[in-house]
C-alpha cells in the first residue's frame, strides 16, 4: 500500500476555497456540524496567517522526508501540503529549501503532524506552517511513502483534494464534495454573528438574545 | 451541588487590585509565600498583557459553555472570568462573541483551564485570555454547571471574589482577605529588588550582595 | 559528586563561536552529522534570537536555584549558562535580577531544562532564554549542586566549554574539540544551499536537482 | 503560611469510612454528584486495593520529603496520608521505610501527586499507594512544608479529615461533613444497580430499562 | 451529520476474525504492510487478552455516553464496540453495567479513545477494554452522537464492520475487504517466524539468517 | 560519527554486577549520590524483575531497528542491551524473535527509550524490558546507527560497559569505574536500613531515630 503517487486528483473551485479561508477555522468547523478539526496541538509557526487550499497528501515514514520532494511535483497553484507520519514523529521534515520549492509551485502552506525547522526563514518568506513541533532534527531519504492517498492527520481523515482551512485557531478539513455547501452555511453564520456582535457590544445579554432563561430554569438552575 | 448561581460576592478595593496587577505574577506569588500559582501550562494567547481582577468563577461540564452566558450577567466592571471544567477538556469554550459581551460589562479577561478560539479577534479586541489550549472545537449548551462557587482551576483553589493576577509569567490567585496585605509585601519586595538590580547591573555578585559565600562553604561547596 | 565548582574551563575561539551562531541550529546540527540537538521542547521565550556561546554548566536540585549565583561568578564575556535539574522540574529558576547580573558579566543567554520567569523583562532586556516552561514558581536556596561539570540537558550530553548554538529552531551543542571543523562544514553547507535555493525558487524540482528519480523507481515508487 | 503542623483534626466515624470503601470510587463519585475525583493520572502501584481513610494532608516542597516524617507522628489508626507538592514533581518521596513506619501507626495507604519507590516492597507489605509516577529519584530534607492544612492534590481540594476513597478506578475525596450522607446515597445507588445488572445480564436493553427511546427520537436520532 | 444509527453493516466471516485474533496485533500489522495501528497510548486494562471482532463504531460527544446504549442494541455475537469522542476526553464512559449488557449480546470487548471505569469488575467479568485512561469520572446523557458511521479512533480510520484485533501490544484495524487476504499473509508470516525462532534460539545470528553483512558493509558500517 | 561498531569493551566483574542487582535501583541510586537515574517514564513490561548487566549500547535512527541485529553479535553472557533513538520514537523496535536471539547469547534484558512489542511472549520467556512505550509499530532496516558508543538514554549518559541496574522502580546506570565502590556503599546502606526498619516497625518515629526535632524547630516549624 505504500510507494504510490496519485497524479490526478480533483480539486475544488478557487472561489469556494478562498471563501472558506475568509470565514476561518472556527466558523467553518461549526458550519459543517462541528467536525473535521485536527488536534489542537497543531499550532502555527507564526500568528496571523489565515489560508485555505486543496490538500496534496503525504504519508511518510518516521524521520524520512523523501516523499515531500515527490509531492512537490504534484502541487498546483492554490494547493496545500498535508503530511502525516506513519508513526508519531517530531523531526524537522521541512525547512526553507523545501518551502522555496513548494512556494515556487504555488503552494500556500504546510500542515504536518510532525516537526518543522528554519522557522525564522519560513516566517520571513511568509510561508505558513501548522505543526506538532518545531525541531531542527534532520531526516533521511531512505524509505518510500505515498502521495495523494487518504491519510489520518492529527486525528482527522483527509483525502487528497479536500479543502484545508487553517488560521490561528488551528486546522480544519472540509470534504471536497461538501465544500460549496459548507461555504454557504459558514457565510450565513457569519452574517448572523455580525448582528449578534452588535447587540452584545451594546450590553444585551446572551441569556436574552438566545432566550435561554426559561430553559435554564426548567433544567433547575437556581440563583441564590 | 451543581446548578447554582451566587449573585452577591464580595470584591476587593479597586486600588488594591490595580496595585497587584502592577506588581505582576512573580512578585505577588513570592510576596504571599510562594503559593497561589496556577499550573504553568496556563499560557496567554498573546504577549504583553498584565492585569488583575476579581474572580467570577465558573464550574462547567466538559464541552459545554452554557454557564458562561450565565456568568456574564454576574460580571461587574473590573472582574475576570475564571472557568474550570469538571473533567479535563481542551474544547474552545470561548470566542469573540462572548468576549464582546464580557468586555461590554467591564470584564478584564478570562482564565480558563480548557481551550479558547477566535484568538486573532480576541487579540485585536485587546481581550486577554490565559488558557490550557487554543482550539476551534465547538461546545454545546445542554448541561448545567455553577457560577460563583469555589473551584479548583489549574491546581489552585479559587473562591469567587479572590483576586486573579495574570501576565506573561502565568496566573496567580490572591485570597480576598489577604489582598491588601499581599500588596504591601509585594510593593516592599519591588522596592528592595530595584536597589539590588542596580548593584547587579554594576557587576556586583549575588554571592556578595546576599552574603552567601560563608553558608556555601559551610555546606561543603568546593572550588577546584 | 555534588558541591563542586570548576573554575578553569577551556573555551573556543570567539570567531568560531560567532560563525556557528550565524549558521544557525539546523545547519550546524546537519553539519556535524545530525547529532547534538536538545529536545524540541526547549523553546525560546521570544522569537528572533540567534546566538552561540561557551557553556558554563549548572547541575541543580529541583526547585533550588542557589547554584546560579555561584555560576554567574564563573561567567566570562561570550558565555552561556546551561542548567539541568537533577530531577524533572518546571519551576522558575531564573528571572530579571539574575539576568541583570549575568548580562553584566557578558553572558549571552540561558538554556534551562526547567522554567524561567519575568519573561516580559527578559524580552525587554534582550536576554534570550530557551526553556522547557515559563513559570513564576519560586525556588529556594537550600541544597548544593555543581558548576562546570558534565551534564545531560534535555537529552544532550554537555561538557563545560562546549559551544551552545540556539535560535528559533531550538538548541544544539557542539563539542569544543569539533567546533572549528563543524564551522567549516556548516559554512560549506550554507554555500551549497544557496545555489540550491536559487534553482528551487526558479521552479526546478528537488527530484531533478538531487537526481532522485532513478532511485525512487528502483525502490518501487509507482505513479498512478 | 508554611511550617505549620495541625495536631487536632476531626475524623469521620469508622463505620462510614469503611462503608465508603466498600462502595468504591466510581459509585461514591456519582453518589455525591460527580465531584471530588482526583486526576485520572493518579494510579495504584498494584491492582486490587480498595480502601478509604481520613486524610492526613501534607504540603511539601518539590523533591523534599521531610514533612512526611512529621506527618507520620500525626497518624491514627484508619488514616491515609495525602501529599501534594508545592510545584509539580515526580520524585520518589516515599519508600518501604516510611511505609513501615506509617503502617506501624495504622495508616491504610498513601495518595501522592508525585513519585513513589520501593514498589516491590510496598506490594509485598500490602501498603497501597496511588501516585503520579513510580520513580527511584531520592529527595532531600532541607525545607519546611505543612501538615494537616488544606491542599489541592491532583486537582481536588482536600481538607484534613476528609475521607479519601481509592481503588483501581482512582481516588475520590468526600467532605467530612458530607460523608454519612454520601454513604447513604452510594448504598442506595448500589442496591439500584444490582437490579439493573440482572436485567441487563438477561438481555434487556438500557434503551428500554431507562426508557430512552422517546427522548432520543425527540432529539432527532435517526435509524437508517 | 450526527444523530445517525446505521442498522445494517457488513461483517467478516467468523473464521477469518478468529484467525486474526490468533495471529495477534504485531503480526497482523506487519502482514498488512505496517498500517492500521491505533496510537500506542491505547492500553489494555488487564494483561493477557487477545481478541478480534467486527467493529460497531460509536462517535460520541465529550463526557456523554448516551450513544453506547444505542450501540449495544446493534451488537451481534462476535462484535466489538469502538468509541471515538468528538473531542479529546478522559472520562469514564463505560463500566460494569454497560459491560454486562454488551456481554449479554455477545460483545467481545471495547476499544475507547477515552476513559473506562469499574476496571476491577470488568477484569472479574473477563471483559477486555483498551482505553486511553482509567477514570471514574461520570458522564451525562444529553447530546446525540452516531453509531456505525466511519470514525477516526486513536489516529486510525475505522469503518463499521472492519475487523479490530487487540492484545497486550495494542490495537489494530483491518479493512473488512482485506481481512481474508491479511489473514493469509499473517499466517504465512507466523510460519516463517517459527523456523527463524528455532535458528535464533540455537544461537544463529540475524546478521547471517537475513544475510545482512554485505549490505551493512556496503552502507559503510565499520567495526573498530 | 554513525556507522561504528566497537567490538571490545571493558566489563565489570560478575560478582559486582550481581551484587548491585540485589541492592536494587533505589538503593544503588542513593548510594552513588542520587545520580544515574533514567527518566521515570522508563517502565518494566511486567512486574517483579530485578536485574543488572553490562551495557551494550545502541544508537539507532527513529523507526529503524537494524542496529539491534548488529548489537546482538556483540553480546556476552551477563550483558544488557541499551538502545537510544537519535530522535524521539515510540515504535516497537524489539519483539520475541530478537529476544530469542539475545537470550541465546546470554543477554539479561533490554532498556529502550522507545517502544517494544510481543510483550506477552517476552513475559512468557522471562525476558525483561524497560521501555517508554509498548507499541506494535514495525520498524525498517534502512539506515545505519552505532553500537557500543556513548549514548544518552532517557536523560542519562551511558557508556558501553557501564552497569545497568533495573527493577520495578526504574533503571539506573553505574559508571564502570565506580561499580565496586558503589556496591560497597549500597550494601552498607542496606545494612543500616535493616536496623531502621525494625525500629520503625516497632513504632519508633523517624523524627526521633534521625533526631530531627531540634532542626525542625530551629527552621521554624510550629505545632498548632
Amino acid at each position: 500500500m505504500t510507494g504510490i503517487v496519485v497524479r490526478e486528483i480533483e480539486r475544488t473551485a478557487r472561489a469556494v476555497i478562498d471563501g472558506l479561508a475568509q470565514c476561518g477555522v472556527a466558523t467553518v468547523h461549526e458550519a459543517q456540524g462541528r467536525i473535521g478539526l485536527l488536534g489542537h496541538y497543531m499550532r502555527p509557526i507564526y500568528p496571523g496567517a489565515r489560508i485555505a487550499g486543496s490538500a496534496v497528501t503525504i504519508s511518510a515514514p518516521p524521520g524520512d522526508n523523501w516523499m515531500i520532494h515527490v509531492a512537490i511535483e504534484q502541487l498546483r497553484d492554490g494547493d496545500m501540503l498535508v503530511l502525516a507520519p506513519t508513526s508519531p514523529c517530531f523531526d524537522g521534515y521541512f525547512g526553507d529549501l523545501l518551502a522555496t520549492s513548494a512556494q515556487a509551485r504555488g503552494c500556500r502552506g504546510l500542515v504536518i503532524e510532525a516537526g518543522v525547522r528554519d522557522v525564522r526563514d519560513l516566517t520571513a518568506m511568509n510561508f505558513p506552517v501548522w505543526s506538532k513541533a518545531v525541531s531542527a532534527q534532520g531526516t533521511v531519504k531512505a524509505t518510500l511513502g505515498s502521495v495523494n492517498v487518504p491519510i489520518v492527520c492529527a486525528g482527522a481523515a483527509i483525502a487528497p483534494g479536500d479543502v484545508i482551512v487553517a488560521d490561528d485557531d488551528g486546522v480544519c478539513v472540509v470534504r471536497r464534495a461538501d465544500a460549496a455547501d459548507v461555504l454557504a452555511k459558514a457565510q450565513a453564520r457569519e452574517a448572523n454573528e455580525e448582528s449578534k456582535r452588535k447587540r452584545l457590544a451594546a450590553g444585551e445579554l446572551g441569556l436574552d438574545i438566545y432566550d435561554m432563561r426559561g430553559k435554564l430554569e426548567a433544567m433547575g438552575l437556581r440563583y441564590v
